[in-house]
């Protein structure tokens, strides 16, 4: 790969992630010599934002925007990265047909995140990852990426014993047709009409949902299993005790975390505190006298992962409890996998 | 007090607590002689719905509805039960006058709840506690009853250890006028309009707040220290180790917790569902498979506290963790006050 300029694919570029990793690339002045916004036949054509600039004239846009290009093998002959947020069967077909190219995938889907020869990566977390990559790197779920950059932090405080977490999750991680239908659902609720429902499994409006993803055997969600298991591998911790609970919430766009976390040892919330507010990709909002935490209607387009309540739990020896909220299309997807494709670079 | 045919008086009938207390007690058809509304002057001649076919005739009201009355130390001179629905000071001020008197105080606000010598009651739970009252009996916090329903079933099988518990507040827990603010709020989201934030802290509308009541000087809510001391008051418990998070989410009517316990030695949840689903005043909706479990959107108006995504904690030697649903207005406060009255006839 041309480490100075590479050549930038965004594949599933007229998705809600997708939309974001152009928005992300144009906003951090990734340094591409050329960034191609690819999705099916049918978005051929479309204009996406892309408001670049350093090198506006280098790109094949016009002033502020790029035009769709087709998703076809050959559409990536030239591409150094590509940033797949399309969805698991589509990241497999292309994974088979890059395997013996040069381009490295980095995949927001699930399909690869726990194969053994594929690194999971959280830069602020295990960025040295990325170094084994044999051509893909995996994004992690959006939910697990907000947990363990705090995890990992507390982690250097004292080991951690156990986690528990119950999540609020956004609107937003099911795509921009479940946004659309959060909205829409709402007015149809106020107006008395019928409601529409077609991508959660139940009404979203003024509603919680207690499923992500399916049901796996033993009771829990794949997107529950996804956090536990994805939480382990990012930080080299195999055995880590987590019980997770996924609900989606009627918000739109960032997910909130409720989470209580057991050491081996006593940590003073003030001490974390500190540590949070030091650690890369960690905001500390968290002044109860004045009301002050991080809620997830209001900090849509934010890049930090957002800490507030945080306080001893007396129920344990040696315990905390949080709350965290981040954008789930910023830091939970599109940011994440553009920071990996930084560090291909480095 | 004449235990067959009460004179039962609703005090703050016009609030949405003492409107669903007027509509739970027609709805049991409770045996009181007589049903006075009382609140404050202003809102004395409204009409509010109380549909007792029963005994509609010995009503001093209409076909279907009662006339509020003015609230008045002499207007509860006949009483024998005042279910009180109208806040702490207004609770303090009548517990004073009616000290000396037959009248029984049923008091839903949190003046006295940790009271010794007043009993905080769910009769599913500590009935009995009934018998110990002086003239007022409390009514918990409508999340505490929510949780301590299913605990309290759940420690029958087992010594619990320690539960870690966040909730999904509906908006009713701070009023009719809250509910009102959430509905015209997200009315002024879509439309883009100006939000009026006047009942919350903070845009309720496609938001999450973690913060319901005050904050205490240990980083915790009121509503969070309420969870854990009214449980450990209500179950005979008072060492009971409990962790609460307590989130207002945009959802009208029903509260939802997610609750991880632990328990001193192993339960199968197949025990202890069994258990929960023969509990009086818990049903259980856990069937994964067909993607069925409670929510909160969709229980409104429900006496039960609905009980699903039963299932075993892996993260702890003996855990469990369930998601539970009850409405905020009915078990959490109306209905489960009208319930300590009818101990009170035995």
């Amino acid at each position: 790969m041309n480490k100075k300029e590479p050549v930038v694919a965004v594949v599933g570029a007229t998705g809600a992630v997708g939309r974001e990793m152009l928005l992300v690339l144009a906003q951090r002045r990734f340094p591409a010599s050329c960034v191609k916004a690819l999705a099916s036949a049918r978005s051929v054509g479309q204009r996406l934002e892309f408001d670049h600039p350093a090198r506006q004239g280098t790109y094949p846009s016009g002033d502020g925007y790029l035009l769709v290009e087709e998703l076809t093998p050959s559409s990536l002959d030239d591409v150094d990265i590509a940033l797949f947020a399309a969805g698991s069967e589509l990241a497999r077909t292309y994974r088979s047909l890059l395997q013996q190219t040069e381009t490295v995938l980095i995949d927001n889907s699930s399909a690869f995140r726990m194969d053994t020869d594929v690194p999971l990566v959280v830069p602020e977390v295990n960025g040295l990852d990325v170094q084994l990559h044999q051509g893909l790197i995996a994004n992690p779920n959006c939910s697990t990426i907000q947990l363990v950059i705090v995890l990992s932090q507390l982690a250097k405080l004292a080991p951690l014993t156990r986690v528990v977490c119950s999540t609020y999750q956004a609107a937003s991680g099911a795509g921009a047709a479940a946004m659309q239908e959060l909205y829409e659902q709402t007015r149809q609720y106020l107006s008395g009409e019928n409601l529409t429902i077609e991508r959660f499994n139940h009404q979203i409006a003024f509603n919680c949902i207690p499923q992500i993803d399916v049901f796996l055997s033993d009771g829990f969600t794949k997107e529950e299993w996804k956090m536990v298991a994805e939480t382990r591998k990012i930080m080299h911790l195999p055995a880590l005790a987590l019980a997770m609970t996924c609900v989606r919430v009627p918000v739109l766009r960032c997910h909130a975390e409720s989470v209580n976390v057991e050491f081996s040892q006593h940590i003073e919330p003030g001490v974390a505190r500190e540590a949070l507010a030091q650690a890369p990709g960690i905001a500390v909002i968290d002044e109860p006298s004045a009301q002050t935490y991080p809620m997830p209607g209001l900090l849509a387009g934010t890049d930090d992962v957002y800490i507030g309540r945080l306080r001893k739990d007396h129920s344990v020896p040696h315990g905390l409890a949080f709350w965290s909220v981040a954008d789930q299309l910023r830091k939970g997807a599109a940011l994440n996998a553009v920071q990996i494709a930084e560090l291909l670079l480095i």
